[in-house]
């Protein structure tokens, strides 16, 4: 037998190797596929960058218009998937939702699905394109409205703030969204992408793969911190009381929301184009609130931490949040809108874990008891 | 920045503690949380071993009674799930749906659900219960028949059966699906399990979670093996057939299906007692077909390969097939019956991930292109 390593948590282990996305954590910033997000954010479309993920390679114009046929054409919701989204509690958390949704949808895709490593998850683009149909279809259900078809004319950000409004966006707001999109398609390695490729190493489907994705960025400790972020700024309430809520949260040792990250050690670059999107749309709505709070709050945060050894700089979660509240998306919507954004990002890593698969399967180390006696009901 | 350790598919690495399961593999042993499986199959039914995986002990009779009534008065279907298993097309495969069904359910309980670590899984045993009800809806709707409701004074085991069937099943047949589930109820960290404590260790909700280990489970390097057993049968035929085929097989090195573990050096304890009610059963069916085949290519291939250095005996999955086929249960359900099963060590699995939680977050090696140039999409 080999030697074993205890890792809780697989703190430490390489798992596989992976050439989908470069974290630079020193120098601020992030690849996909060798790609500067900076360039990428000016340059492309979200579905530019999805075809880049899966593909490996950024599209010429012909391939691109293709691929962008095919994935507006696979927008429209089939009539059990509306009903499955219009009957869904609204108690309950979308998150929820889309995770069923996605397996329920390898039912309902015409073309043929194999379960197996051979199955070519780019012939359909079902399950990245629905997941932003569901999403805005059940913000519209929750509000009392009707569902709203797609438009094949638009950008998949302008289709889904189309979808969720029932009007046209503006094209500054379009333009927006979809780069929002584009900013949270990849990410590496983290709980959600390591769980699409656990599945994935069973040889299950990519809708199973998926779906299971979903359940884990639903979790607490992964989506979520944009909501969290927000509440915080509410909380604040005005720009005049952050240096009174900044003494305060540090005094009782209270995080600060949105701030930090495991990797980048100076501001991710997400948040630093985030915050010019922010800019613009506040510009736009004619409301500096929100940015006024995070700006003031980043530097209070920043004085008050330097010289502490804490270098905190705001990451993607921070300024996302406020720009779509101002798209007039609400809180619960946030971890939703992240995994029809990160759906390209893990069906690309679904492609490679089946490109040079082996199965994830780590040991535990039993501590219970040794073998005890059966004890019979009556003598319970 | 700690050492790293490079162990593709996690190969040798220990990711958790667990108390819930030991595998002695040199004795051809089993233990659910101490307690062997033979005593277990002997003495206990489905529900007694659910509530020794959920509490970590025996239960007396006034609280097995509080935990049957419990999980026998989860089993109703609301009717939306009914019309998402009615509507599931059947060209698709009931794990998906099975995987589906399980997060939307998180909805349809009225209970209180917690999205953290304190949600206390065990006060509503939907979860856990429906998802036998699903799969005997989905049995039912793939033949054109109609939703029969659950018996709540039937076992786990023969409650399915008569929903599947929509007759009473005899005693025996009763007692052996129950027994089946049983078997299959617990085996420590395998991709399924994996798969439920990754998902889990988000904080993610156990519906969420338990939807994730079906979509693992899906994977045709994970569940399935029974239905390839039974396809090896149907191909051999018949008893005269046997050694024939086995000389063949070995000579195109072919694997002899539900055969070999990786953890079992001696025969899996299960499929000792599998064997025992495959037997009873042929002799109540008068039917010893698949029986007497399955015996001769065990005693067949023990002879062959003997001496090869190999020591190959039947796992669970070499019996099980059979015993389901007899039970009047068509293979594709034969995964899905896993999973239902399963589900009792999964949400085991999940309660005792959460009490002592680190989220799992192994890393990737970056294989990919350094920083590359933008091509602008004329240039490409």
């Amino acid at each position: 037998m080999a030697a074993e390593t205890y890792a809780k948590g697989l703190e430490g282990i390489i798992a596989a190797d992976s050439s989908i996305c470069k974290i630079d954590g020193v120098n601020g910033n992030l690849y996909y596929r060798g790609y500067s997000i900076f360039d990428l954010a000016a340059e492309c479309s979200f579905e530019e960058v999805t075809y880049l993920l899966l593909y490996d390679e950024l599209p010429a114009p012909t391939q691109l218009a293709g691929f962008s046929k095919k994935m507006r054409g696979s927008r429209t919701l089939a009539e059990p998937i509306i009903q499955m989204v219009r009957f869904f509690p609204t108690a309950a958390h979308p998150m929820e939702l889309l995770q069923s949704v996605i397996s329920y949808l390898s039912g309902y895709v015409t073309h043929h699905i194999e379960h197996s490593a051979t199955c070519n998850c780019r012939n359909t683009l079902h399950q990245v394109a629905q997941l932003a149909s569901v999403v805005a279809a059940h913000g519209r259900f929750r509000d009392g409205k009707e569902y709203v078809p797609p438009d094949p004319d638009l950008s998949h950000g302008a289709n889904f703030l189309y979808m969720l409004r029932g009007s046209m966006p503006d094209p500054l707001e379009s333009e927006i969204m979809d780069k929002c999109l584009l900013l949270h398609a990849e990410h590496g390695f983290n709980a959600s992408t390591f769980t699409a490729r656990v599945v994935a190493s069973t040889l299950s489907t990519c809708y199973s793969s998926i779906s299971s994705a979903i359940g884990s960025l639903y979790g607490s400790l992964h989506g979520g911190a944009n909501e969290r972020v927000m509440s915080m700024v509410q909380e604040i309430g005005g720009i005049d009381n952050v240096k009174t809520w900044v003494d305060k949260a540090l005094s009782e040792k209270r995080k600060i929301m949105g701030m930090g990250h495991r990797v980048y050690k100076v501001k991710d670059p997400r948040a630093v184009i985030m915050e010019r999107y922010l800019e613009q749309l506040s510009e736009f709505k004619n409301d500096y609130t929100y940015f006024e709070i995070l700006k003031e709050l980043e530097k209070t945060a920043g004085e008050r931490l330097s010289g502490s050894g804490k270098t905190v700089y705001p990451n993607v979660d921070y300024f996302s949040g406020a720009v779509y509240l101002l798209l007039g998306i609400p809180p619960i919507l946030f971890t939703p809108i992240f995994a029809l954004a990160r759906v390209a990002g893990w069906l690309a890593h679904i492609l490679e874990q089946r490109s040079d698969n082996r199965i994830y399967r780590p040991r535990c180390q039993y501590i219970g008891p040794d073998a005890l006696e059966f004890v019979p009901q009556e003598k319970r």
